[in-house]
């Protein structure tokens, strides 16, 4: 996905912060930022937004040396995480027959991409259940459930979920656990380091998710997954998975470029996102995609939409 | 007042409105970005923010040849601010005394400056009237009428008002009709050319400024007034004025860098400048400050003080 001028500003906005939580002082802020308009400036030059963001956070930290500013954060929102989850266990639990389970946990897998707003909109407010209580009950703005039931029903699947942000991860276990038993094997692949709030293997290990998946690092040091940057592994599992689910924007943002078809479980936070999913800020989706688009060529697809009807 | 990096990524945000207003074409908005990410670049040989917005804009104009992209905004503003027009009579009409008078006519003023906020934020609202109600009951965060009032009342002042937004242009007419009478002469200043959505000479006249005080324009082509590159005539008023009162943020962002001491009208609209004035955002300020500080110098100024406790 190329990068959209509205990232721009959004960019800056992530650089400033990056700049505020790793350097003390006024003059190597300024000169942070400095370098990030240079490099945010280069856009026409880069594959997408994730990809600038990557080079920002390089910079600020071989300037600051603080390789991990979002650490502290990644800490609340993971202690954040457990204290939910009885709520998404007991949700789960919940479920009227197994599609409708596989449905609650693609729910809490995609209410954990919001983990960060709702956790960075204010602090950790005492609401903190009720509201993930309301994000659960907010039905997917756009659901292909039944094409994704259809694959993992039909026979047992290699699974690959790319994951997001840390805290998210405990939510993620819940999908990895309802799946566990029904797939053939589940990879969850993080980040190679530290970038912004993503997680990694630390996280995703915290999470319990080794307990369902093969945890890995995709090697990608941005905040997405550009395929063709990532290590050899990583591409192999990518390409030979019968499913493929991406969560969140940045790796939207990044393996919508790819041709092959991607499950992408994610919240729209931005207007640019939630207009090429044909939604609006805020939304849930769960959409089956190639290369980016509505896929025509996925098998027994339009018997699938038939039957949905 | 210096370029703050928090104003970096709102400088962009700008940056992208107006190209998206002045271009028609992806490449040429492309390569509008990407000089306004360089103009940004250089921040810190900037004297504050409106002066890099202003180099932005200029820019722009050069690139499309589209100098007011504003303009049908504009137009709708005035619209709207005419439509309120009976309301803010009344409101100061219904003064209980000639304090409170000055008091209600300086709240039109500084509602005025809200006008831009509250019409952006999703359309001219049915309920337009009923929010401007509850903006003028709002009640100012620091006022400083009472000192205002010590030196109007002294003697009749020479007073120079600092025009923003056009359609906040026809709130100010109601404070200039409040302090015609009691003033020996208003002026009334705004930019030199159109820049951004704020006031020229055009939209002063045609709120009928004109009635109360001369209409005169500053020289400033930015959003904001840096005096040392206005034009003589200004400079010469200005510093002469009895009284100075500035509206809105990108005057005071300019003009705080002065020694005189100046009366500030707004609303604050960002955390920088609430911050600044020890304020929150969406409060309503009315400060007398000297080279940006709470005045010390002021004769009487304890005294009056004194008379407020």
């Amino acid at each position: 996905m190329k990068v959209f001028l509205e990232c721009l500003p959004c960019i800056m906005r992530q650089a400033l912060d990056a700049s505020r939580m790793s350097a003390g002082d006024d003059a190597l802020q300024s000169a942070i930022m400095k370098r990030a308009v240079k490099i945010t400036g280069d856009f026409e030059n880069r594959r997408n937004s994730p990809e600038i963001a990557g080079a920002i956070h390089k910079m600020v930290a071989e300037m600051t040396g603080v390789t991990d500013p979002y650490r502290e954060i990644k800490r609340k929102d993971m202690d954040t995480a457990f204290s939910l989850l009885p709520i998404l266990r007991k949700y789960v639990c919940e479920a009227k027959n197994a599609s409708d389970g596989i449905h609650r946990a693609l729910k809490v897998a995609a209410a954990g991409n919001s983990l960060d707003s709702a956790v960075y909109g204010g602090g950790v407010s005492p609401d903190l259940e009720s509201l993930i209580e309301k994000e659960l009950g907010k039905p997917f703005a756009s659901f292909d459930g039944r094409l994704f039931e259809s694959i993992i029903f039909a026979r047992p699947a290699n699974i690959l979920i790319v994951a997001d942000n840390a805290g998210e991860t405990v939510f993620d276990a819940v999908l990895a656990e309802k799946l566990y038993g029904i797939s053939s094997k589940i990879f969850y692949a993080v980040r190679e380091k530290p970038i912004l709030n993503d997680a990694t293997i630390e996280e995703a290990v915290a999470s319990g998710l080794s307990e369902y998946a093969e945890v890995i690092s995709s090697g990608s040091t941005i905040p997405g997954t550009i395929v063709s940057d990532c290590n050899p592994a990583f591409r192999k599992i990518f390409n030979e998975a019968d499913i493929v689910i991406s969560k969140g924007q940045g790796n939207f943002e990044t393996l919508s470029d790819e041709k092959r078809g991607i499950f992408y479980l994610l919240k729209t936070k931005c207007n640019v996102l939630a207009n090429l999913l044909g939604t609006i800020v805020n939304d849930y989706v769960f959409v089956y995609k190639e290369n980016g688009k509505e896929a025509k060529s996925l098998e027994n697809r339009n018997e699938i939409k038939s039957l949905m009807n």
